[in-house]
């Protein structure tokens, strides 16, 4: 059977090519540009592709007009700092961005005959994302079901989100279970100079709890190691 | 209210533009190439586009990658010819085309604030392509009620076809009651050199079937007219 993750250079994606590779997939990856400040992240999505061994890498390039009006993509606009996580949609909400992802993942995959997709959203330590909750992801998987001529035909792309129920401490004892490098991966939304992480963003804040939480340290942010390129 | 209308340069989707426009709309387009052999088509989509007055109109370059296995994009694939067009799904069908499409218009829209899409898709005198049934434009707004800000918030992206119960010949009427000149579409999937429609293809055959029962003349291959550019 084989898989086409969706890699962004984050620890979910990552760790969900793990997830995938364990239960016995050939594993595809699609990585994606799409103006995003973070494009450090694209990188990070490289070298993990080449240290898992991938049987394809797909890189698109994304025009930077599809995403307007989100903080991540537009450099006037600010990523909000030092915020309290809470149940609202921040401003580094992309419109529509997981379902693009997943629209070209679906493209991608059934034009290869590749029966799953395989994406690391999460409902439980996330940023208030309306794509990431299971809701979304049942109604992506009926409209492959309803369009596509393999979904017609009785064989659509299957939708697969192992970390939809885990919290950021669990999604890092996994991957640290599975061998995951996490000085290839990253986080930041708004990279300082010398590409560290600015600790403060909502995604470095997640990241920072969670490895407390899981009782590891993280490779970018522990003393003397830097997390620079 | 904005609408934004995904404009190919076939007949169906400039009718569709024609009809928001007559509907109050202020009209944004967006034109998507994605590795189709019948390129032509971007260059009557910008002419139909100018010809019309657009809000904006927003062009879109997918990396061919995306689409494999189709005999529109993949050059080593042959299109079918004089076939007797049936209920199969023939091998012009793009593996979740509309559905990359309609998201990225989606994206684009929640975006900018338009608050519809407007596709041209028609259920009647069609290919056998799933992605133009109601049930797959009936899901699709189901995930954008699900997965989006606007959807969450009660203001989803609404997708609007109003083609969808209409045959050829009553979309060629339609659109020369408002004025369409029809020397700016373009249909055919395989186009003879010098762009002449190849009048053998799927798309050739139905505009021409259209244009038979409109009881109107079509000015791309109407004698002396040659329809080249």
């Amino acid at each position: 059977m084989r898989a086409l993750v969706l890699l962004s250079g984050g620890i979910d994606s990552a760790l969900c090519a793990l997830l995938a590779k364990k239960e016995g997939r050939r594993v595809g990856a699609l990585t994606i540009s799409y103006g995003q400040r973070h494009a450090i992240e694209l990188e990070r999505a490289r070298r993990l592709g080449a240290a898992m061994g991938l049987e394809e890498h797909l890189f698109l390039d994304l025009p930077p007009e599809v995403f307007a009006n989100s903080s991540l993509t537009n450099p006037s606009m600010s990523v909000p700092m030092d915020r309290l996580i809470d149940a609202s949609i921040p401003s580094t909400y992309v419109p529509s961005r997981n379902l693009v992802f997943l629209s070209l993942a679906a493209a991608a995959a059934e034009g290869r005959g590749i029966g799953e997709i395989w994406i690391g959203v999460n409902a439980l330590d996330y940023s208030g994302y309306p794509d990431c909750r299971p809701e979304f992801l049942a109604a992506f998987e009926a409209v492959l079901n309803a369009g596509t001529k393999a979904g017609t035909e009785g064989q659509p792309v299957r939708v697969l989100a192992p970390l939809l129920r885990l919290n950021k401490a669990e999604i890092i004892r996994a991957g640290h279970d599975l061998g995951l490098d996490f000085s290839l991966t990253w986080s930041c939304y708004a990279p300082a100079p010398g590409n560290r992480p600015c600790a403060r963003c909502d995604s470095c804040v997640l990241r920072a709890r969670g490895f407390g939480e899981a009782g590891l340290l993280d490779p970018l942010t522990a003393a003397g190691s830097g997390g620079g390129v």
